[in-house]
């Protein structure tokens, strides 16, 4: 019984995603989110209280998953070394899991929401704080806000993967070092 | 008749850019904007052939307003003062015409509708263009391919300027001068 409804929710979840990023959040609804889902709304109601709280839980559920990927392929001796395995690992899950990137996107860009989201990341992210902290600390990274060194460290290479899904952009191997090294001369002490 | 036609057609886009930011392309139905302008929706149909003509006009508008406030800005001696003056430009460009950015924003986001852009981009934005082309023949910028450059000359500033509309981040006079620092560290030969 457990695993039939753990098989639900997955589709549930998965239905959400698709929908939200076809739709915004303001298209998809809850009963398109079940017929897509294959289950019946009041079913939908079992797990989410409405829609927002699916949005919510969907999220977190998402921000979680980019981590535990993003910073499970951390490695390397030096403190550069250790940023470039998460910034190649970032640029690669965008590419692998586009929907699941898509809809963190949207979240993030409604500023009805994105306010909520601080705390998971500080959460989540945990780990990749403390390595920013470290590298301040060491005098390796400029003495600049976090939000600071993230502006630089993910969003462009955030943009040129996206850029790469829509085919506008078709980086090589090379490029991506390119971009991690203009990345490094930004954040770099 | 010309003056009132311009003072209509002025209304109808300024309606357009305020329901397509609160309630996405998707949302924002041509029968509510009428409502919003305070036209009839035939009236509408007078300037426009349809929505997708008039998210197409609403963004070549934008863009080249945006261009024409950005580019207009340029100046200084040195080749990273004329950059760093755009850069500046742009970001007091976003604080100042919040509406503006959020449309280009959402339009540049929307996978149907980005590849339009490309060509009004480079009209609008050609001196910018010139100027970068310029840096890379001068052995002053790196060689990287312009999509590069621009993703680490705006896109953090974008991010930063949009932080601060939603008030998540305040940067002071001396963050934006380390802002563009960081920028011009990853962009320079």
């Amino acid at each position: 019984m457990r695993a039939k409804d753990d098989e639900k929710v997955c589709r549930v979840h998965r239905a959400a995603l698709k929908l939200f990023n076809e739709q915004g959040f303001h298209g998809a609804s809850m009963g398109k989110i079940a017929k897509e889902a294959g289950v019946s709304p009041a079913t939908l109601y079992l797990y989410y209280e409405n829609k927002d709280d699916m949005i919510r839980k969907v999220y977190l559920q998402e921000n979680a998953r980019m981590a535990e990927a993003v910073l499970g392929k951390m490695s390397g001796e030096s403190f550069r070394q250790r940023l470039r395995s998460i910034f190649m690992a970032y640029y690669h899950y965008i590419l692998e899991s586009p929907q699941s990137f898509r809809f963190m996107e949207q979240y993030l860009n409604c500023p009805c929401l994105s306010g909520n989201c601080v705390k998971a990341m500080q959460d989540s992210f945990a780990e990749l704080f403390k390595l920013l902290r470290a590298g301040k600390r060491d005098g390796l990274l400029r003495n600049v806000s976090d939000d600071m060194l993230f502006a630089f460290l993910f969003f462009p290479v955030g943009k040129v993967a996206k850029a790469t899904l829509t085919k506008a952009m078709s980086p090589t191997a090379d490029d991506l070092e390119d971009m991690f090294d203009m990345s490094w001369s930004a954040v770099r002490a």
